[in-house]
């Protein structure tokens, strides 16, 4: 029973009682979920090939599972009885929340058949690992199979879960992650956002200085890396004795519960950048697991809010904190316990510099600041179309490496580096990529209301006080889990709707003076 | 479907439709033990300590959802159609044996109480996490309340699975792990046993001469050793495209099926014969895993016979190969590309000698070949007693200090190296330890049977053959699953019961020359 729940009193007995039942099942029904994390963080990290086709039936009985928890008549039962006592549901108060979001996700849940749910957990477990093996071996036609399928998955589920009149297959996708958000609303901002990057993209080409290079292009032991990342992670905040930092091939942030989360990154033997930058992300994302309340576990309030407010505290802590000169200053003089002489020669302004260089690349996670939300912009416009079914699979690196070309300019090699390079779509995650950039654009905004609450905040990176921006995300953000909707959440954090203001002041400020632009 | 299933049709269709779904639903049935299986690997090796309660709360639910399963009345109906038709049940046919097997599973799982079943399962998960701790601090008032805990548990366990008639309730439990098991059959075995032991204990040391332990005495990088047991164990025949070899306070074999196989084995910087050994000895274990029938996943013929049986393998792996001279004069030419000169002194003499010290002392899993069974002994004594309700748990370390005294002549110095030492009670399981004793037995009239069907077998380690013994194993013993029961595959593989004879041979003939005895 959580604080919360024992507050008010106000209501009947027996809705009181409903309500503890729901949420009792509700918890429930979470521990199926929280599995499911285990095993999927398992098959990316630890699983031998040998495991792929049983634990993608093992997945598919777990999302019957889960999926028949979750659209128990039940619930239905409970949730009407919650909802049609007045005095329950008074005030805004902890309970009306758990309620209004447990209603939200069984008519959706209720919405799907079983067998699609299970149908979609079998095939994307399988569609991951030849996803990896047709990204090694840099060979579209061996995943593409597994691409139409789940494409033709996430359309099922778009039209069972009905498109909002006016809108398009795509939202019904997007709303699962992103409540409220539309190709409308992302097009709205996605097309001006991308305009003022454009030009800010060439005023930095043709600015009078540009930072060095080198630090990026200095080998260092891939073990001393790890050493390296796992300090930093650490002294940021994130708690190893509710979690861990391993590697995998694409790094992500996984885990069943906040006593429980685990990062991934990835090493390459140059560019400590690389590494450090998807550590701290990921340690971002972990640090928001870690901060939902322990009394919640399991029900709506002690879950995340959207992946778009997730993908803002990664984004935060890679970048308005990892590639800012104070955090910098307080790293420059950790390096050698790790690299010993190998990092020397590098000045507090050479490593800043290298934190920050702009270049359009091929590879998302790889991208800077500057270019990133041009990557998910290229995926929100290819995806909308393969959902609506006006692209088809098998024409989708033409169509890749045609917009990599119009946004960045740049000539895609082959699939490695083009269509095969994310994870996403092999997970049947569809709608999922302009989170990435709503995420970004929230980032600037909440650390812009940090600095505003904590005077001396990002003077205090510099001698490696990060608490007290952990503590401030913690309360405002991490701790109310989904009791506000995003868009009310950035709201009250930050006394404004989101826009895109902040994160361009905040881009312009910083790499114009770094580019002589 | 198996190829097993496909070949009798002499039945009426409805009963192979039962069968078939009978068969398909104990797969499916199977599918969350496997999921149980992958998790419990996870909190030995991967799962930060946060993860603790939670993770008892996914055992329990998953429990609770396995013996569901396993308990749904169809399955009674299912079986009951089978059972009645003669002409399906005719012939000792792979249906048959499927079918008196989940009749056998059905029946004892139908006996427990959901609730039994889901509180055992959640105590004994964190349970664990206190006895490692416990351990660690050599502390057993911190690990008795949950001993207590787990004895009530079992004694509930045994009263409802039914104590048969003669027997103890200790018996009702050993029969989950050894189908037809008795605490008075293994006395019967245990007893000669112990004197017989005793008198080759005596008289090796009284001998004419001591194998040096120097080898054991060195100290070697643990890193050395990991690559070089990962190296060994692929040598024997464990398949690493289906398994994993980890670190673990215990050393186990888990994992979900025969594509999923995971070791765990500890190192310490002196006695590479400890890594080995252990390593080993769960290599065995994950090849009778790897072995058995992937058409067959998830039912009775897919699924080890019994613990016994399983030791078996891993002791012969373990003893008959791993410390057998023809198995170190592969090995000898091979130390130094892991551990460079540091083992460029010892001879084959010294390196055989070395693997074949006898020396009692405190840790089971650390004991020779000939005080091992005493170490299994003392457990079986004070587990019987302990289910039996005639010893308290807090007596429990000055009874295990005495019998340790009485059957070793040792002292016990403290808990961590008495009482605390071994995993298998804090996992609930009572009735387990006498399986190790069996298992070697078995292992010895195994390996004398492979002697006598492999012409050079032995002499075949020398070059590194290990794999006519692995396809002996494969096809004798792996293959059937629980097609015979553990009395019956005996005689069918060694055509004779279970004796001790041809492991005190075994023994005899190797310790004593060794020693001059």
């Amino acid at each position: 029973m959580t604080p919360a729940t024992l507050q008010s009193s106000t209501h009947s007995t027996s809705t009181r009682e409903a309500y503890e039942q729901l949420l009792a099942h509700i918890r429930e029904a979470g521990l199926i979920g929280g599995v499911g994390a285990v095993l999927s963080w398992d098959q990316e990290t630890m699983m031998p090939d040998g495991g792929v086709d049983y634990r993608g039936k093992q997945f598919a009985l777990l999302a019957r599972i889960g999926h028949q928890m979750s659209t128990t008549p039940r619930i239905g039962e409970w949730l009407a009885q919650c909802e049609s006592d007045k005095a329950f549901m008074n005030g805004g108060s902890a309970e009306c929340a758990q309620v209004r979001e447990i209603r939200r996700d069984y008519d959706r849940e209720t919405k799907l058949p079983e067998t699609l749910v299970s149908e979609l957990a079998e095939i994307s477990s399988k569609a991951q690992h030849e996803w990896a093996e047709a990204r090694k071996a840099n060979d579209f036609a061996r995943f593409r199979p597994w691409l139409e399928k789940l494409v033709t998955l996430n359309r099922s589920k778009a039209s069972c879960l009905g498109v909002p009149s006016g809108g398009e297959p795509w939202d019904a996708l997007a709303d699962t992650f992103e409540p409220g958000c539309t190709a409308a609303s992302v097009t709205k901002v996605f097309t001006p956002l991308r305009e003022q990057l454009r030009k800010l993209l060439c005023d930095l080409a043709a600015g009078s200085k540009k930072p060095s290079n080198l630090f990026n292009e200095t080998a260092l032991p891939v073990d001393a890396q790890m050493k390296f990342s796992r300090m930093v992670v650490q002294a940021i905040g994130f708690d190893f004795q509710r979690g861990r930092l391993d590697t995998s091939t694409h790094p992500f942030c996984g885990g069943s519960h906040c006593g429980d989360v685990r990062l991934t990154t990835r090493f390459t033997e140059t560019c400590l950048n690389d590494a450090l930058g998807s550590s701290m992300h990921e340690a971002g994302h972990g640090m928001y697991e870690q901060g939902l309340l322990a009394a919640s576990i399991g029900t709506p309030l002690g879950t995340a809010v959207s992946l778009g407010i997730h993908e803002s505290q990664s984004r935060l802590w890679e970048n308005q904190v990892g590639r800012s000169r104070s955090f910098w200053s307080w790293c420059a003089p950790k390096l050698s316990s790790s690299f010993g002489t190998a990092t020397d020669s590098f000045t507090l302004d050479a490593l800043y510099g290298a934190a920050n260089i702009v270049e359009p690349g091929f590879i998302r996670v790889d991208a800077d600041e500057a270019t990133y939300n041009m990557h998910v912009m290229v995926r929100f416009e290819l995806e909308r179309l393969l959902i609506d079914g006006s692209l088809e699979p098998k024409d989708l690196p033409a169509e890749w490496n045609r917009l990599y070309r119009e946004y960045l300019n740049i000539i895609v090699p082959d699939d490695r580096r083009g269509c095969l390079q994310d994870v996403h779509w092999s997970m049947g995650a569809f709608g999922y990529f302009p989170t990435y950039t709503l995420g970004t654009l929230y980032a600037a905004q909440f650390f812009d209301a940090a600095k505003r609450a904590i005077p001396g905040l990002e003077a205090g990176f510099a001698h490696g006080e990060f608490k007290p921006l952990l503590e401030w995300l913690n309360r405002e953000i991490h701790a109310h889990g989904r009791r506000y909707l995003p868009a009310e959440l950035c709201e009250r954090v930050t006394g404004s709707p989101l826009s895109s203001e902040c994160y361009l002041k905040y881009l312009e400020g910083k790499l114009r003076p770094l580019y002589g632009a």
